[in-house]
């Protein structure tokens, strides 16, 4: 992952001598580790990956990550005591007078352990990082567009699977397990299936209401995929939909298609939510749209940028994100949708090809 | 949660004037916010808690955030901007000459965050969470209780539903479905289910390989309920044992026995371990036994502490531990038995109670 490494360095302002990843105990594991080595399988707790100025690295772990650990193309040094460590880093860091460590990810537990170990200036380069995980190579993207099309396969198999007396949590269960039957490696995040009022609650999950004939039914997940995540929502209509559902529903589409319009290289994530929200509050459901546009999305489903008002980094071409507007008017339900996007020289392309349309059950 | 911050602060060497507890972005979020708190829905990024030497403590969080925060029973401030949190800390901190903080599960980039509102000592106060976390509650054990239960009736389950020509990743599906449907609120952590040679490595996960007649099928496990977790693992042969399989399972069910037996108030963990090791190790299958007999359990799966060879804590009731010996033999396969336990007053009280004899499919 020569490539990876090299951009990283790339991005830090400064020069340094060296890049230093630390796990700790799950779920404080740096994902970077895993973008800079290349492995999908395995813990990693307490292990992680040291990096040079020509662009190597190298990884250290314990006796029962090593199996996994060798599938990396980097070299491995496994580490049978705790000293082991301390002395490992203190070797390699030998004369190093900047090392860059990743503040977001790294506990402060852990990067008092690299602070003993050296007297470098220990530099945060948790910038560098964000920028060049948000670039996503080949790779990612063959492994983001698998994440994505197994999401959508589900999105539309619970057209036939919907019915009223159902609960949430089963329709949540029934989703999980067949992004796991497809051959998804786990859910991206805990599966949110709410139904009627409880659709008004964007961060609501599932719980024991029963589906009812008339319920908007907001289905929000994603699966893993090698370690990359996808995130689709869809909302259906229990039944025929009425008047005032098909104008929410009409209106968070209308928006999500000026959202994705509006996507190519030069635009900012602010001027990509702004143009969403303004439809939205151009209508009588002004100030129901309650969070940002979309985030960035790859090993982790909150990737480091977004397409909300204050985000004025640049798209570029390789960049992912989800664009999901939504309407939430409490007490009665809401209405969101949701795709994946990486954005192209020339606009985007969409990762998620589940049906937009109003769904009536 | 008044008590659970008592206990916090009673467990810290020396006066602290406040504890600061600051997530991150998922899933660099501190578990003790859910521990303090009492609180169960919700990402809580950003958010936290400031807790005082009187034991009362508030939580502050975003708007996206506010509905969940208020069914804790502290008070709750809602910040809707960046830098309201800055104020916030500056304020409250104001005056203290020593703050706690969890550097286990803290970032870095927090922990600088704090150092910037006070000129405060900041102390490292991991050891008095973990310490008081180690000692489960009646409302962590009920949950904990119900997290086994869903763990151990799949695990009986899977007794009429494995089949040979079936692949690894199915059984994984199934009992990742089975454990939602079942009231779960999600995968404990990636569901283990390795067969035949792939049994023989412990951190295996599940693959695409055909269960076969003659296989050994490891099932390892548990269910998210209520953010407290439960870890089981049984051993299942595909067809009539051989002589050999039976003699691997007896072994382990002997040094997992014995283990069991001798769990109890001023025990230490090395105590336990070794005792199982020195079982295995007395038999042909001497140093086949990898890893550490078990690890402390509860709102994460490896929650602080261990059965294991350097850990000389004394046990202690209302610990919850997992007991997973095992025996694994490259190329060929492995055995290993999980059960969750309580320590006792007398002894420990098993929480999985499905069966623990040789199932033969």
């Amino acid at each position: 992952m020569k490539e990876r490494i090299k951009r990283i360095f790339e991005h830090v302002e400064g020069d340094i001598d060296g890049i230093i990843i630390l796990n700790s105990t799950k779920p404080h594991v740096d994902l970077t580790f895993y973008y800079v080595t290349g492995l999908i399988n395995g813990e990693f707790e307490g292990s992680g990956a040291i990096m040079y100025p020509d662009f190597s690295g190298e990884i250290f772990t314990s006796p029962l990550e090593e199996e996994s650990a060798l599938k990396s193309s980097m070299p491995v040094t496994v580490l049978k005591k705790r000293n082991e460590r301390d002395d490992l880093f203190k070797e390699r860091l030998k004369g190093m007078k900047r090392v860059g460590v990743n503040s977001t990810e790294l506990t402060y537990h852990a990067y008092m352990k690299i602070r003993e170990a050296t007297d470098a200036e220990i530099v945060d380069i948790s910038d560098a990082i964000i920028e060049s995980r948000n670039l996503k190579d080949r790779e990612e993207l063959d492994r983001l567009r698998k994440a994505c099309w197994i999401a959508s396969r589900v999105a539309e198999d619970m057209i036939d699977f919907i019915e009223p007396g159902m609960k949430e949590y089963e329709l949540a269960a029934e989703i999980s397990y067949r992004m796991r039957k497809l051959g998804g490696h786990g859910d991206a995040f805990d599966v949110i299936a709410s139904s009627g009022p409880n659709s008004a609650e964007p961060h609501y999950t599932a719980g024991g209401r029963v589906i009812e004939k008339g319920d908007f039914v907001v289905m929000d997940f994603g699966s893993l995929y090698k370690r990359y995540h996808s995130d689709i929502t869809r909302t259906y209509v229990v039944g025929e939909a009425t008047q005032k559902q098909k104008k929410i529903y009409e209106t968070v589409l209308k928006a999500h298609d000026a959202a994705m319009a509006m996507i190519k290289p030069g635009t900012t994530g602010a001027e990509v939510h702004n143009r969403a929200a303004d439809i939205i509050n151009d209508t009588e459901f002004r100030g129901m749209f309650t969070h940002g546009l979309g985030h960035s999305l790859g090993l982790s489903v909150h990737d480091g940028s977004g397409l909300s008002p204050n985000v004025d980094v640049d798209l570029a071409p390789g960049m992912v994100y989800t664009v999901e507007p939504g309407i939430y008017i409490p007490g009665y339900g809401g209405v969101r949708i949701e795709d994946d996007i990486v954005v192209t020289e020339k606009g985007c392309e969409v990762l998620t090809d589940a049906t937009r349309e109003l769904v009536e059950l």
